[in-house]
């Protein structure tokens, strides 16, 4: 079978892995006298991560920072924080769920993100990425960070996931 | 009588209902270290929703989130939370308040609000609404959400509320 | 003797009075659960402030607005709040100082602010104020409110003294 | 020898100076009811700062303002406050760590940078610096204060190093 998507089976996005500073967040950590900091995220991404769990898609937010801000986060998702090795974190997720690279969304921004984005079977990057994450990534979001960019891509991911299902129908259609 | 605005006669707004994440803030949920969470208005904002009870047009703020913030604002209107179904809440408002869809005006940016922007007799949208609903609206401001998109809708409404006033003048102008 | 800016004898600013709320603020409340706002100004438009003082120009601040926060802040300013007729309470401290309208510089960017941008002997807008105040001003900023815009109407202040000061030593110099 | 930034031979920058508001923070301060302070920097930034100090570059922050919140700051640098004569006090430190100008690199944004921004051996300025402070420097970031123009000139300092580092190298095999 010869699909839009290359000679390989194209398979359902089950899980996405998004960077938490500038990707979920705009990359500010705002930092009281007091040394607390805080942190800001957009209704509009927590929409986003919402519909994506909604049609079956896990989030998982992982970032290099240790924060209690992170954690403290209400939007519902595994949050790991203090991850020094992003790629050997997300592998070792991916192995104890069963899932292949293949079915993985990565949105990341930064350096660190770029092995992540190159595995994935879909990556994107916030429109203020840097430079070495957007040429590393398939999808290059209009939204910045903290701006909308996780909702875009989730987005993009249902568009993807209607092409996979609409080419099995056929597939089927025609097996039958 | 063939008015401005089709063959039904024109009404006045009586009634304008909010969405807030992202109409009256710009969506940004800033977050703290012990999980309590702040929002942000515009001044202007304020100033625009005084201007509109000060001519009689009630101002009620609407969000799907459950938010102590929200309800903390004092920004002195009807401020209802933890909605899930917009168009049920604000149909049974309007029904308690003797009003007609014709006489709300409607400002909305998120899916959950298309349905009230197609019912309400006006429909606005801040610059940064996600498209279905910029499609859904009648007005889209120039302003975004949070940065005086509230007061850009007022004083349209004002402007329409103008030409119903000279349109009934000038009937009655007829009649005599 | 005809000068630049009439025939009127040119005067030195003496005072400037500016808006708070979108003036030396964004305009943005930002409100916290416990109902406790932060508001935020720009480091710039705070060294503004300083040298206006150095150059023996007062400053001093003024809202329509009733906020501890404007209160607490730490400008070393005369702060006004709870101002309901700006015209008249500036028109009191003028009086007070003995000072003229013609040696007092406004920025303002509100409609409540338009009376006293007419009367003032300079008067400008940040780039962002609403189109009354614009149309009422002098001058036009290109920096937004909250983001220079004193800073930048301090240095156009400035630029008039100094050409005040030479128009006056070039008349001393006629006389002598 | 004659190399590409003149005579002189070139030197590896050991030490990055970076003001503080205006550079670090995208100079906001945002102030709360209770008279405490709320700055933000980018995590970029941060980033920037860390590879840094990987490739041996100190990097010390400096501000005029006294604040307890810099000093709170996790970014494990030195950091002083309270500076009134910016030049004199670098110039200390250069001389207790047996330093020349030519090894230090210079951020700056105000018209008080404009001392160090002229003196160092590497000048940098935001995008959105004072006019006279762009006029001393010999870097313009496309990135704003607070938005990642210490990781941008970071960067550029990398680049440098690089070049010196070549340069080096093809003089030591011409020697031998």
């Amino acid at each position: 079978r010869y699909g839009y998507f290359g000679k390989e089976p194209l398979k359902e996005v089950k899980l996405l892995v998004c960077n938490i500073d500038g990707c979920l967040t705009n990359g500010h950590i705002y930092l009281s006298e007091d040394q607390k900091e805080i942190i800001s995220y957009d209704v509009r991404d927590a929409v986003g991560i919402s519909l994506l769990k909604k049609r079956g898609v896990q989030v998982w937010l992982i970032s290099e920072r240790c924060s209690k801000t992170i954690s403290a986060m209400k939007l519902d998702c595994e949050v790991i924080v203090s991850v020094t090795h992003k790629l050997r974190v997300v592998e070792d997720w991916i192995n104890k769920m069963s899932l292949s690279w293949k079915e993985v969304a990565y949105l990341g921004n930064e350096e660190s993100d770029v092995d992540c984005l190159k595995k994935a079977g879909m990556s994107g990057v916030p429109a203020d990425a840097c430079a070495t994450a957007q040429k590393a990534a398939g999808y290059i979001c209009k939204s910045n960070g903290g701006r909308g960019a996780i909702r875009e891509f989730a987005e993009h991911i249902f568009l993807l996931m209607e092409k996979v299902n609409s080419q099995e129908r056929k597939l089927n259609d025609l097996k039958n």
